[in-house]
């Protein structure tokens, strides 16, 4: 709230409405898709007004159409005005996210595939917007890069090979700590799965190239498919049996979920 | 960095990359754009590196070509590596705001009209978001609830009236602060003339309807439209005559401008 | 309270009093003047003793006499004395700008010229030190750099004059930012009226020449004087027609106001 | 520097000075005093421009006349014009308060009495006014309610007499940490020598009482006055033979010492 | 707890606990040794599930015997799962610093000396860990390096000699600060005697050096021995008459307290 | 260092030692053992005097004899006397978990064994902890409850047993997440590997029972033994021929590494 607030509240409110005023008011939907972000939205409410009376009308993953009513608040008329829009920018930014991911989700069901976002995320809300990911029926995967090893091209390239680059990371790690190792042909795919690794990433390949990939695999190791997969293509890409889809634009470039505030 | 850092650093780098290796690399557009947000890129690596050299090859606000570089990096390889996806993060996400911005800015080029943000910004990411707006030719509306008056429908809802609205305004603000009042008709519109603001926001009206408005407000009060105003629809609403046009989605759903990071 | 607290907390009131002990305590007024920072106040005690019990005998902004209780507060006899000396500096201080602030606005009633502070406040306390401006009857100026136009003197100077200075600032800001320019000579506000500016301050002018200024103003700007206007010259000041008097002294230089704790 | 940057920065001074313009100019006493906090404004200046470069025209602790020059600073004009009212609001306030302090150690010259501020400080403030209080010649009593022992009246009240209070105090605290007492009376300060404390607050009593209890002690604690006394009393008080002169207005009601910021 | 939640909180427990699931546990001694830091537990829970019961069964000082519960617990079995280590870590760490102070504290009983701990402190925990040596039966020497002099050998040796150090000392610092000086050997005690002084750390110096010591102070100063004093060797130590003994080893080595959760 | 200043600073070493006066100063082991947390010591001395020379004689991990210096420090007098204590406390603390590691790590040597540390660190210091017990030779295992899952006795207790607690983390957590589980008995360990694991934790089996695991186990998970492993009972331990013994006490009950710092 402080970004909002600033040094001196919200003048507009605490000008025009009295202290001890009160209103019903509710979030409504203005277009279809999925919910995620309520509790923020609650949490921003009962910072300006404790007493404040929520009613929560459907719960976070909840589908939702325009004009459905999402969760009613009843409390100080200034609390209510002044949350207003820092809620909704939560709810709006989390249920973009949910939304989006619910759709390639629902693109890929009856295949293996789970679908995992990325570490492509809006600078400072990496954890909430993972935890959109969750709401829309997708998983994470790294929330940073201490939690998992992850070996790009990049790493490649200055190692000097996929081999090196693994058993470097094999000497150094503790073993509650998975390895993937990014490659981009199914040779690289090869020496990747002799040296021994968890996961590969199968990185920018058609569907029938990771048919043969998934097929090399054999089960050896988790095979994740990325590479600017969309709705539309997401189900060929999962029919070629690989585990797991990432995609980076669930957090960084799902458009905003449509709500707003309507007094009652 | 500490988002993504967490507690234990970047493991796969600090793996593989011995301590001394330096390298050189580039980010590169991989879309055309408006790019914004360079210096974000800059301070991440130097957190990383201080020593960090960094050549900057366009400044924000510069359109770019796909597969145009925009700064080389050279440095502590492991530094590089480490710092890339918090700094593409920036980039992306801001360039992808400049990018929006400058479409509808040319969009309305040859008339008065100024493109503005509004308050529907990322969680915490307001002030740098309303930068990438000015990178963009836009301009900022209010940074927060404390820096101006806006006297929204509920306001005037729980107010009684629109005169009422303006009027306890006028008797608490200092002196300088501007009053707008958001009007959804000819009639309110005419209410608030009467009163006296210093702006007034049209709410979800047609071109047409703009036009009569400014003709009503004839230079009395900057005339600013909003609702739902496109790259398509913009120029028409301009035509009307209205000084601002505020847009909320240059903010909450400007896609990423693609941007990777190549070894050079 | 930490600053107060330190690292090991009040050690001669807990080595003396029990830690079950209670007791009933008043906050009075020493000297007469007008009250602020009640809020603070309470807050410091419910800080230690979240259930302490404090009634409120006036508001802020009352007036008191000297001998006058403030507020009563019954609870942990720990707690009561341990934030004594934090809640009473809080009290003191917003009092003493409070009355202050009272004892000019007093001065100029019946003009129509309002009472402001300025940003010459106590590092850190800005926000609290204006609203207790505004208890004592007196508006805010600007709370900082970023929200309200002020062009000074120095600015004029590096510009290479008023209107230029004037014109850059109309091409940059957005369309909810006042602008006001200092001028310190009749010739100077001729220039920046030719301009236009939403406000100016008329700084170090006397009484004639401040009336002389407000006639050429003519309503077309706010006009605002300033430069060491004190209790006893407001009013003389106030006379020539001005909206605005500001007064920095009433936040850098109002003396505490006595206010002790006494056990009942 | 936040409090005044807020969310967008010096908007006067962005809009108008270009990003590469420098100046010089000079702090500037505009009233006689003693200075405090230059390296408050040297700090505040090199935060916005590290390269600026700032000549002490003094040190802190200097007498200054009226028109004297404190400090030069040259560098970027945008960063000077927007230090500028942070780094006078830490001059001016510390300054007043040297001032202040001198003019009362100056009073009790020739005698042995040493002049200490109090806790009642500016809330957030209280570790660089007390540095203010040693730049003009003063000394400090306790930082905070851990880094000493002061039984007051109220605790004396609650703990149902002085001997018990000091032998609860004895019973628990450090070997490093003093214990002082405040008495009212004769009677309460020779109970307070018979139980044995390193130090005794003679409070409210007239320099006849004082001398009095001067004699009473005999070299066995330290004697400190205390009791709104005044640059005009301090010298009878110190007179009578006390050790210690406490003042609270030295940090509470001190005013400002008037300095600009003139472009040279 | 942040530090063991981090991004994801305790993916275990979410992932096998319902939400609504709540267990009793109690925390149970499998060694024998005294109790501290039980609100710290408590704090922990009660971040986790505010409405979590907790049923204190002994108090921080008491003594525990193997197998004795400490606390109960009933609440939210996320809850209690999620923050069972975190509160372990503070129980275990400030009962250990209690059992270990307790040992030496039963070690001297008898004579006159009081226990202390000093500044050897585990980074960030310092007043925590003085905390349970006073639980332990202890005392607290200084909290930090402002709130009591405490002159080293090292600053004698820049000083030029005992005499002109301590002189500086009492120039420069308020009437509420101690003043102790370190000295190896019975020349070094003379001359610091000679100054004047409140407290004399007695450094390194076997039983009969002490004993000497403590003669030649004659109730002047506080004698404080100090170096390498065991639970053994403590009461040879004690016995030579000094008034504190000051141990660095209680707060930077003693073992943890063994406690763990048990499912009740 | 905040915690070691408080508010008023080093009163001993400012008001003895000249400003402009330098030393020369070297930190010392007194006992042998394993050196770790340098760059603590290197920042600590650097926040006091940015422009002090530092010359590190040995690397963390490096050996040390009684009477060896470590590092050698040139620089303001001030600074180095005000930064001993706190840079002493940072490296005797890691140094002592750096010794306490090497010390099993070398018990084990010629085995496969890993060792690795716990969640049993000192609140706030865990990052650093972990550091220490690399430095000596081992493994860290999870950082905190959010990267890797960690089945314990009390989750399977409330799952209902450890298939349903095992399948219920598989459907919830993402493919980059390490799954291990405890197990008490040889019964239990046929349970978790028929389900699929990634880890087993053998807690408090003796030598031939871990052996027996050791072999059902065949390669197809990680096997860890836990369970009060000190070093003298290590090797047995190892020689059952388990990959990972893990140990708490290496973090919470290491003593600290005695150095101290002697002016050269």
């Amino acid at each position: 709230m402080t970004e909002d607030l600033g040094r001196a509240g919200d003048i507009t409110t605490d000008s025009i409405i009295p202290e001890e005023a009160t209103i019903s008011a509710a979030f409504v939907a203005r277009v279809p898709g999925r919910i995620a972000g309520l509790d923020f939205a609650v949490e921003t409410f009962r910072q300006l007004d404790p007493e404040v009376e929520i009613d929560l009308l459907c719960q976070d993953g909840a589908p939702v159409d325009p004009g459905q009513s999402i969760l009613k608040v009843k409390g100080r008329a200034r609390a209510v005005l002044t949350a207003e829009r820092v809620a909704l920018n939560f709810v709006g930014h989390l249920s973009g996210i949910a939304t989006a991911t619910r759709a390639i989700v629902d693109a890929v069901a009856g295949t293996k595939a789970r679908i995992t976002c990325t570490r492509k995320t809006t600078p400072g809300l990496r954890a909430i917007e993972k935890y959109a990911v969750r709401v829309g029926g997708g998983f994470n995967h790294r929330f940073g890069l201490d939690d998992g090893i992850l070996i790009k091209d990049n790493h490649v390239a200055v190692a000097g090979g996929i081999t090196p680059a693994i058993e470097r990371v094999k000497a150094a790690v503790g073993h509650m700590v998975k390895i993937e190792v990014e490659v981009d042909t199914v040779e690289q795919l090869r020496e990747a799965l002799a040296v021994g690794v968890d996961a590969v990433l199968l990185d920018n390949m058609d569907p029938p190239t990771l048919k043969q990939a998934v097929a090399m695999i054999d089960g050896r190791a988790i095979a994740e498919a990325s590479g600017r997969i969309t709705v539309e293509s997401a189900r060929a890409v999962a029919q070629s049996g690989v585990d797991i889809i990432s995609a980076g634009w669930l957090t960084h470039s799902a458009p905003t979920l449509d709500v707003g505030l309507d007094i009652v």
